[in-house]
């Protein structure tokens, strides 16, 4: 999502106690900062946050980070979070560039990660930039626990057949692969506001689970 | 594809020179009756033919096998491949059910796979009748080349996602994969008679090729 800067985000995160502001500080430690062991999953790339802040209602017994790299986009995810009369407990807001994710988890802390309608980068000579790219799997592979999963959604066809691509090359198990998941008998699929909107204008949903394939 | 059983079947194919009636007798020597040493690459369900003729006439120097379990649907290949003036010597015909197909190839004898469209048999009850169970793909594994491919088509999205769950799950890599065939820049794709169909009636073609993880 690409959204013009806005002058108010800074004030509003600085004073916004859901967001966190220095990521590096807590890696290895996300536990103290949640006051509890409870598994961590995390989601990069959460545009306006629907999808992790209804994810984080409805599980209070993990931890949720959602992630964006640009700072008014957090903004108005944490708006939006805030703006529910019962907002979770279980949830924290960040921004930094998925590229540093080492540098804000240690290895093996994160138990799940989602990542929902990124940014296909059509072009091949941006391939390196997907968020599915060989690259970043193998940063992924090392901040996930062992068994530890990526689940992805998107509605674009060219990123889905490069990411299977990808998922293959680098080892990864894919698992409850689907081309059409509105159609495929999913119970619990909590739709982002992206996908709400581009599949009533009748795009089909890819999704598929992989798991991490580090020893 | 289901036809009724056709009584001048067995009389032609008895008849016809590119059909193999006893293919058993040609396991791990495939190489003495084409008369050479050319590479092998089979199709497992070729219908009509269409796709595999095409195949043989532009690549002579590549032996082709055209399999399919019914009797009367080689039948009607067979009539199709040498209604044409200039009929390939490069394929041969044959009628056998799949689940045999090491009876029929010794290991490593077949070069390269062809599964198009094949029978997506969708009730889970019958999973292990797609002919990308992974009991088939352990199958293929064996009597396929070490480093030999699978290339694999089909519009049914669901067949689709079951496949490339097989695939990994048995440790194929898989490659080019692609969810929109006729949008994907590949140049050179001949299509099958059901493919011509199905993308008229505006059904977008899902494939991927897979490479066999024997060691």
């Amino acid at each position: 999502m690409r959204l013009r800067r806005d002058n108010r985000a800074p004030e509003y995160l600085a004073q916004d106690e859901r967001v966190v502001l220095n990521p590096e500080s807590f890696r290895g430690k996300w536990h103290e900062l949640f006051g509890n062991n409870n598994p961590i999953h995390v989601e990069f790339g959460c545009g306006k946050g629907g999808f992790i802040t209804e994810l984080a209602r409805r599980n209070p017994h993990i931890n949720y980070i959602a992630a964006e790299r640009a700072e008014t986009v957090v903004y108005k995810a944490c708006k939006k979070a805030n703006s529910s009369e019962e907002t979770p407990s279980n949830l924290r807001f960040l921004y930094f560039d998925v590229s540093n994710c080492k540098e804000i988890f240690e290895t093996g802390e994160v138990e799940r990660l989602y990542l929902n309608f990124s940014d296909p980068w059509p072009k091949t000579r941006h391939a390196n930039r997907r968020l599915t790219y060989r690259g970043f799997l193998e940063k992924y592979a090392d901040i996930l626990k062992k068994e530890g999963e990526i689940h992805f959604k998107t509605d674009n066809k060219g990123l889905f057949g490069f990411s299977i691509e990808e998922f293959s090359a680098s080892g990864w198990l894919m698992k409850n692969v689907t081309l059409d998941l509105h159609n495929s008998g999913m119970e619990d699929n909590i739709m982002t506001e992206y996908e709400k909107k581009f599949s009533e204008l009748g795009f089909t949903i890819n999704r598929l689970e992989a798991v991490n394939p580090r020893q």
